[in-house]
């Protein structure tokens, strides 16, 4: 569509060997090829009078022009981290999830959150497994500074067993702020990596099925690790707001990207007209490299899947790097490291693995 | 909890003969039980510049004010009806649905709508049923005045096999209009009902079980009818905004209610220090009739499951009727008839029918 941010595909080709996104059962040319069939059939455009979308097309969120303010908004769901929840039978992890991977995105235009509605698709009402979400949703609202401001409980029991848990994020851009899309990025641009907690909510149905297949218990922790594999991977994502807040002001900031569906091709959300070279982007550490040996899986495959220990990108005019990173590092509590730079060209590139990505999807 | 929209809660108590709610499977209770749970562990308030929340408990949408702006926000889904597309093969329906429940909720708050995100969970994607919800959509989005602004497509084999339908609307209260929230109601009030165009998407987990334990056959009309008893129950929700736009600013009107799941029940979320007495609710006709008739269906169940040909209703001044009802006739194109009116008392009453309901859920 022409306008409003993209919706993310998850999965790459199929591969002769080792594990994929397409062999764990979702197809990405065909989803790619659905989207379009239905975008095909949306044209309408509303009178001013029912507030004016910018064309923001591709990115995170969209914004629509409300009167004096600039109204951001974005929706996505938890997927099949849920079916990991069950697993374990833990749920507070993916109700802070289902807050945290909206107002990550509002973040990635630099939008501020004021409010989720969250939605609750479920087959049977459980109190326990509501409670736990309820925990999860307050600890991502106090870590976003935002409100919840209602929700949708619909129990269908024909359509599903478990649950599928989404929601929707409403924020702003405030004081005249204007969205930040990565339109401004130019070589020498550098990027400035914030660590992920983990896997996040993405790659679950992946990494999910190499552990069933390779029949490895989530209850153990792997080796090296303190906690249980299952509860290692339901870490819930990092909230990057208070980040993002923190520096969104700043004309030295170019770019914005969430790591989440897609990996590090998010970048290419950004601009179209540049190239990022990742050549301070980590390695397959931790549980990547646990999951990646586990299942085979190539490098094109985990780049492209996970967000390998990078949890959200801030790129900055080089002469905003040191006073930038210092803002970022004390507003996230976290170090931030040097992870690219911007270049002439096209396409994402990590030349120390020989991987090249020419389209976020 | 103690602000936004309240989740409508679908299903009565269980009778002994005669098919309910419960009995199709969706236990109103175990709903309540669990979402209180759910809401017992939000408390956070975000600061005031993250936005500032408007108390409208248990109302069709949330309001957030920000900056200089009233924006409301609301989420629903099509819920089983999905199901009945499915058995019809038809998608148009359900996703002019999606559109009109939501703004719709919008409208009953006086918010004008100017956006939706929609967000489709399915278990594989499908070009043909992605273009016909794709052109639903479109329909709905014109009918509204709004924009589509995003969404999201989620595709998760191992969660369900079909789709689930759902989008959340943004929209605001334009040139400083209050929310119209019926806490203005009185005795006297009198409440103008518009025409539902069938089931809506409401009450379809019974309808469609009835039909088929009757083994009656989706393809053929009832008898009456001139088109397939499954076409005429996906018959899309009427969308209201263009009538609720056009007496919204009218210091007479002083509630606004869709009635949604809940039935009639949807009155009590306006104010709960009136009684409503409906003495010109329509009788079960057309598609109402049949359903009761087939399924052995109490009045009480029908009225608080199915609009039973009221999809909306208008709560104006006694001084009012007249000029209310011709600007709502003219926006809609549709008769506009008195349905009821505002007493002393609580709750809402169908007299004819010696029904009576205390709460909304």
């Amino acid at each position: 569509m022409g306008r409003g941010p993209s919706r993310p595909v998850v999965g790459p080709k199929r591969r002769a060997s080792g594990w994929t996104y397409a062999k764990a059962g979702v197809d990405r040319g065909s989803i790619r090829e659905g989207l379009a069939a239905l975008l095909a059939e949306v044209h309408y455009r509303a009178p001013a009078s029912s507030g004016r979308p910018l064309a923001l097309s591709g990115h995170y969120a969209g914004v629509v022009r409300i009167g004096r303010e600039s109204i951001a908004v974005t929706t996505d769901t938890v997927g099949t981290k849920v079916l990991l929840a069950a697993e374990m039978g833990r749920w507070g992890e993916v109700g802070e999830d289902a807050v945290a991977i909206n107002v990550n995105d509002l973040a990635a235009i630099g939008a501020r959150p004021a409010a989720i509605v969250d939605t609750l698709v479920m087959g049977r009402p459980d109190r326990r497994q509501l409670a736990g979400i309820g925990r999860g949703l307050e600890r991502g609202l106090r870590a976003a500074r935002c409100s919840l401001l209602g929700g949708e409980t619909a129990v269908v029991p024909e359509m599903l067993a478990g649950i599928d848990i989404g929601a929707t994020a409403i924020g702003f851009l405030p004081n005249g702020r204007r969205p930040i899309t990565g339109a401004r990025l130019r070589p020498g641009d550098v990027l400035l990596g914030l660590p992920s907690s983990g896997v996040h909510a993405n790659g679950l149905t992946l990494a999910r099925r190499i552990v069933r297949e390779s029949r490895v218990p989530w209850r153990r922790p792997r080796r090296g690790a303190r906690v249980a594999l299952g509860v290692e991977m339901l870490r819930p994502t990092t909230t990057y707001v208070g980040a993002v807040e923190a520096v969104a002001d700043s004309p030295d900031v170019t770019g914005l990207a969430h790591i989440s569906g897609g990996g590090v091709r998010n970048l290419l959300r950004l601009n179209p007209n540049v190239s990022f070279l990742l050549d301070g982007w980590p390695g397959a550490a931790g549980v990547f490299g646990y999951l990646q040996k586990l299942g085979g899986v190539s490098n094109e495959e985990m780049y492209q899947t996970f967000n390998m220990g990078v949890g959200f990108v801030v790129a900055v005019r080089p002469r905003g790097v040191r006073a930038l990173s210092r803002s970022l590092a004390r507003a996230s509590g976290t170090p931030v490291s040097v992870v690219g730079v911007v270049e002439k060209g096209t396409g994402v590139r990590l030349p120390a693995l020989g991987l090249r990505y020419a389209q976020y999807a």
